[in-house]
């Protein structure tokens, strides 16, 4: 039996304003920050107040009603113009996770059939969009965590897949959640996750306030890990997976599926259909975010490295298919993945494909 | 041409006083601690106030010098039996780099065949292990450029093998030194080496100092950069190599081995032979020190972790043999390492064997 359930919610809208739990100083303080402009979530956006590419999808699209709020105010006639400023302003703040797009563009679709205020149909799209990513996240978990067919294993994750990087319960950890309550998984490794430390901040944090055991190593001691046999799945989310199985994920992932492939341990990306790009053909091809340099040269606002040193930061790498044992989705799962798979996946496929 | 030139000095002795560059503290401040005592220096190799292999055998054979000074003036007659608790003592503060037994035996060889006052004879030895490391870091940065045969090559290093982790000049820094000089190497690409950063305070430190370009990253874009085909090499130090020509070096080296591996990057190891333990057959015999789960939970000292997250943190891991392509020592260099190439090395074979 897997239990499903709730879990911390990084995104509320109420009563016309948008409140994102500010993950840039979590665990430490656990703050909302209040929006009521979509060029101040844009911006929360590029800092990363909420990251994670479902939940940046879900945030891009309440702007979205916080913009045509505005711009139906100032101009009920034009709104529909002025707030294409809008759009691409929410469009420009992170390039990778194609959740962001794929929000921004259903959001569109439906503005281009408004008539009258746009506030509520808008705001119901938001919240099914919102709704969806959770009831995926649950869908994902149970099916994640049929794939494991190790008793009391021990995973390893990396960065934070979980629920503060979704609507709620998570992709990876919602597999790790769904996998832990049917005693599937007995113990989680978390990767710190260098140089924003989602993996020790949010990720630890997440599995903590739902009394899941969780052990901490720095990116460098996974090889070590997998050498002494101490998981059987390393399970990740994406940002962006490319139609023939390539995942864009948080840097650091592809060198794990190498070292899981090298240790025979089973690699697993769980992610929402919405992060699939069929318009991307491979991998190469996604565009990677590049970060400034200060923050490998800080660890959180203290400065670390001798003055005078670059650093270069990628955001995300890319996972060639053939390293992928299995990508999770909340329409079913497919194994060494490739462009058929996919395919099939998006267009109905059944659990196995 | 190879220039050799003189390099920081973490080390100093000077009027029986031991003097360390306190390497906690850099590259924020630099400072030299003073030592008078053998207990002092022990706890300073624990705490890291002085790391690196070779290093710390040179640190351990002047902390005899200042516990033969002790005990031959509490009693002359009986020194050489009250000051096997002091060698003792320093022997069991870190159990992976064998440079320290190495040092500590061979300050015990001269110690048993001591008449008289072993102040003056014991600074000896201990100035000529010293002295001997330097040389021997000249030796291995030539002979290591020499295998570089790109023009213009970027290589990653991690941790740091550097002039601060051995009596000066360094090992893989040293051969990154040399190779710079003489053009081979344009750019060096560090690992900043959590948790206790290393790389980001050390060697970005010890490099900018001697003007070559280093560019930090985190070590979780290490599989990006060698996917990118940025590097060629991968250099790194050891702290303990066995007598079949696996390497215990800081934690994370094994994973960029098979990353390396993956990638065709060449793997270099850069060790002087008292790195070498012909008692040990193979790597999984070296004992490999865990040290506390306050570093991976914190960052310098400031609380990183979700408070109630436990963190594994073994400070070195183990690269096969087979993983590494050339191990260059003083006494010359070898490829594809095994156990009969080891002992011919050993017995003073030629360059290439």
């Amino acid at each position: 039996m897997v239990i499903q359930y709730d879990t911390i919610r990084p995104i509320r809208f109420d009563n016309k304003k948008l409140y994102l739990i500010d993950q840039r100083v979590l665990p430490t303080k656990k703050t909302e920050i209040e929006y009521t402009s979509s060029a101040q979530v844009a911006a929360a956006i590029k800092d990363m107040v909420v990251r994670g590419a479902p939940a940046i999808g879900i945030t891009a699209a309440y702007a979205v009603v916080l913009a045509a709020i505005q711009r139906y105010a100032e101009d009920s006639k034009n709104w529909k113009r002025l707030i294409q400023q809008d759009i691409q302003f929410l469009a420009e703040s992170r390039p990778t996770a194609v959740n962001l797009f794929w929000a921004l563009n259903k959001m569109q679709t439906h503005i281009n059939n408004l008539q009258g205020d746009p506030f509520s149909p808008l705001k119901t799209v938001a919240d099914d969009i919102h709704q969806q990513d959770i009831e995926a996240n649950y869908t994902m978990g149970k099916i994640g965590a049929e794939l494991i067919v190790q008793q009391s294993a021990a995973v390893l994750t990396h960065c934070n897949a979980g629920a503060l990087a979704t609507g709620g319960y998570g992709t990876a950890l919602g597999v790790i959640r769904s996998a832990y309550a049917d005693k599937k998984i007995i113990k989680v490794y978390a990767d710190e996750t260098r140089p924003w430390l989602q993996g020790a901040r949010l990720t630890a944090w997440e599995m903590l306030q739902d009394n899941i055991p969780v052990t901490l190593i720095a990116e460098s001691a996974a090889a070590s890990l997998m050498q002494q046999g101490k998981i059987s799945w390393v399970i990740v989310g994406a940002d962006r997976i490319a139609a023939n199985g390539d995942v864009a994920n948080k840097i650091g992932t592809y060198g794990l599926a190498i070292l899981a492939r090298y240790h025979r341990v089973k690699f697993m990306v769980a992610a929402p259909t919405t992060t699939i790009d069929m318009n991307i053909t491979q991998g190469q091809d996604i565009p990677i975010e590049q970060r400034s340099s200060d923050e490998v040269l800080h660890c959180s606002e203290h400065r670390v490295a001798a003055e005078g040193a670059q650093a270069w930061n990628p955001a995300f790498d890319v996972t060639p298919a053939n390293l992928v044992d299995a990508i999770v989705t909340e329409k079913g799962f497919i194994e060494n993945p490739n462009t058929i798979k996919i395919a099939s996946l998006m267009s109905g496929g059944s659990n196995k494909i």
